[in-house]
């Protein structure tokens, strides 16, 4: 029987882990699944195959190690592997890259001890990713492990454009300065853009409107990350679900004030998880529900979602202007797929550089569409992102495996 | 003899009193000076003559009024004032107004308290502006005191505009929102484009950039304030002489984390006062020194400057895109009136909107001058700033004061 080659993206968290599993040759999904409640009481593990089967496992997973074991037990049952040296590499998302990792890389001892070191600027990330590796590494000793970097797209910032205006002893002792995020998905949507338009990548200036949970935009010059919304943690930039984006630090000593039952690392942790959409509104982080409120007439869940529409507009205004003019606009993840009213606003304010929005073609969900005019100055772009496919490739390439 | 009407406009501080006198006729101004070290050792007070003459006076000023009542003394002493009743109204600037003052209003006791009770929105300015306003209502108990607040043009502006994402209840219970700065620069700069343009002002889409040791870039649409860049207060925004502007709130705990021995006000503190220019050239938060270091090839001023100009880029690009475009863009204030350099880079990166800078034009200082081409889509204009003009139009205006 021949031996078909297979890659696995895994994304761990503090008590989950995630995984695709990719067939080399032609990039299908073969199967994808999570353990979740990972040392905690009713951990779960499923397993769902490309074929409709569905595998699940109820036994108790306390540590990240416990969680691979079971994935790679189960990918053997399940035959969806016949052998795990089928397995040909394993690419794993890490938060944050710092400045050290500035591309997707081979994980060695070294590496993984950096990635433990950048936890303090990701604790909520970084340790659980690096566990993760350190078990698939002691599972699969031979098999390539692969750090994929949600930071290191911007690497190529300039510093005018990644220091903040503090006391510059805080970059040099502390390396404080803007990082960015959600560079996986840039990447793909970036080289989707490049391929649809069968342009050349590096000839490109764009602005990519990443709209999830999270959001950012990135302005891309030349294909490059250029400058983004997101700052030195994912809470800078525009309004999201739950987090503030920007917001004045004289307020927060304000409020600090009057709320005295609130310390600092409370209110930080007000503006990652009560701020944003959920803040705003009162009613939920889900642009979904966000909706449905207006449509009931709800004020404040209007004024919610235009406030996220106006933060957006001003980044675009912003970067339009540091690339002096932009090619492509292209929306992705969750909103930016499948909010038809958010994008056609966002088209409609940007009618003054030329852009003309085709309206019909921007009636759909969830697949890449060109939904800007022929005619129009600016090609303006749907594109469902794909993060696991990404890291996959970048472990193809990093770790030059052949078919 | 005829008597010749006199408006003051006073800027009262937390240990000075300023002043300038006009002549209600013709806006000449008759005298200007100060009160320095009130409360102090060594306080000193100044008053110049329109034809040269200097009056200094060392004795003790322990209070705002010691100020004002030296200063309407000196007045009628060097016979600028032959009785104090030519003084037909006295106009006060006020850093906070609230969501209370949305237009510069005549003062009684109930006003009087509501700007004290407004301190807390600006604590090192509100009080001792009411101390200021206290003292001429003691000593010239039937002249007309109007106050003059940096923030009521900005009371124009949409929620979607002042509303922080955070919880509503911030906004409910405390009014944290966007209030904005430099409301009289403004107003001041924006009369006299439509004015040297002949042009109604509500037919102006306008941005105005107020570059000075603080510094606000303001989105004027159809000649009202439509957003701005400083925010709850004036530390947001861009890069400003020793102000950090815009900061992700996670870099401040993240540095906290790091200096044990800083609390958050104390950081608050150094986003004021040791940050913007001055922190990231460690020279001087005056651009003229940071030009010369540039001069003698320093790095860091360097990226000082070139960081001071991109967040105003970043600025004017999110506000012509939420203005559709612009007719008008500004130059106001120290920096703005003076240097030359960043007017040209800022028009420069501009001309993908079709502005056309007139580089000749360009090579003034501190002189109203439109710098754009006459086929320039935009019309770049240098305007010096006035706010003691503007304060004393206000006070003739409001107070009805007539010739």
């Amino acid at each position: 029987m021949e031996m078909i080659k297979k890659i696995l993206a895994v994304n761990a968290g503090s008590s989950s882990l995630k995984f695709k599993l990719f067939s080399l040759k032609d990039e299908q999904v073969l199967a994808h699944g999570q353990a979740d409640r990972i040392g905690l009481p009713e951990s779960t593990f499923v397993l769902k195959l490309a074929n409709g089967e569905v595998y699940q496992d109820k036994t108790g997973i306390r540590t990240q190690e416990d969680a691979v074991e079971k994935l790679l037990s189960w990918l053997t049952k399940s035959k969806i592997v016949n052998d795990l040296s089928e397995i040909a590499g394993v690419g794993h998302r890490v938060v944050a890259g710092g400045e050290y990792f500035a591309h997707s890389t081979l994980i060695d001892q070294d590496n993984l001890q950096k990635i433990y070191e950048l936890n303090e600027y990701a604790p909520l990330h970084n340790c659980h990713e690096a566990d993760g590796i350190k078990a698939f590494m002691k599972l699969l000793p031979n098999v390539p492990q692969v750090g994929v970097f949600d930071t290191s797209i911007h690497q190529t910032l300039d510093q005018v454009h990644y220091m903040y205006s503090l006391p510059y002893e805080y970059y040099e002792k502390y390396k404080v300065r803007k990082y960015g995020a959600h560079g996986t998905s840039v990447r793909y949507v970036s080289q989707r853009i490049a391929s649809i338009l069968k342009r050349p990548l590096d000839e490109l200036n764009m602005v990519i409107c990443h709209l999830g949970s999270g959001v950012s935009i990135t302005a891309m010059k030349n294909g490059q990350s250029y400058d983004t919304s997101m700052g030195f943690s994912p809470l800078a930039g525009v309004t999201m679900s739950s987090r503030s984006g920007d917001i004045d630090p004289s307020a927060l000593q304000y409020i600090l004030g009057k709320e005295t039952d609130l310390n600092f690392d409370q209110m930080i942790d007000i503006l990652n998880n009560k701020s944003g959409l959920l803040g705003i509104s009162g009613i939920s982080p889900d642009m979904r529900d966000i909706r449905k409120a207006i449509s009931q007439g709800d004020e404040r869940a209007s004024l919610a979602r235009n406030i996220f529409i106006n933060r957006i507009v001003r980044y675009i205004g912003a970067y339009y202007l540091e690339l002096q003019g932009i090619d492509v606009i292209a929306f992705t993840a969750g909103v930016g797929e499948n909010d038809i009213g958010i994008r056609k606003e966002i088209m409609n304010q940007m009618s003054c550089y030329g852009l003309i929005p085709d309206y019909d073609a921007n009636q759909i969900n969830g697949i890449e569409k060109i939904i800007s005019a022929p005619n129009s100055k600016i090609v303006a772009m749907v594109i469902p992102t794909n993060e696991e496919l990404m890291i996959a490739r970048d472990v193809v390439r990093i770790a030059k495996i052949s078919d």
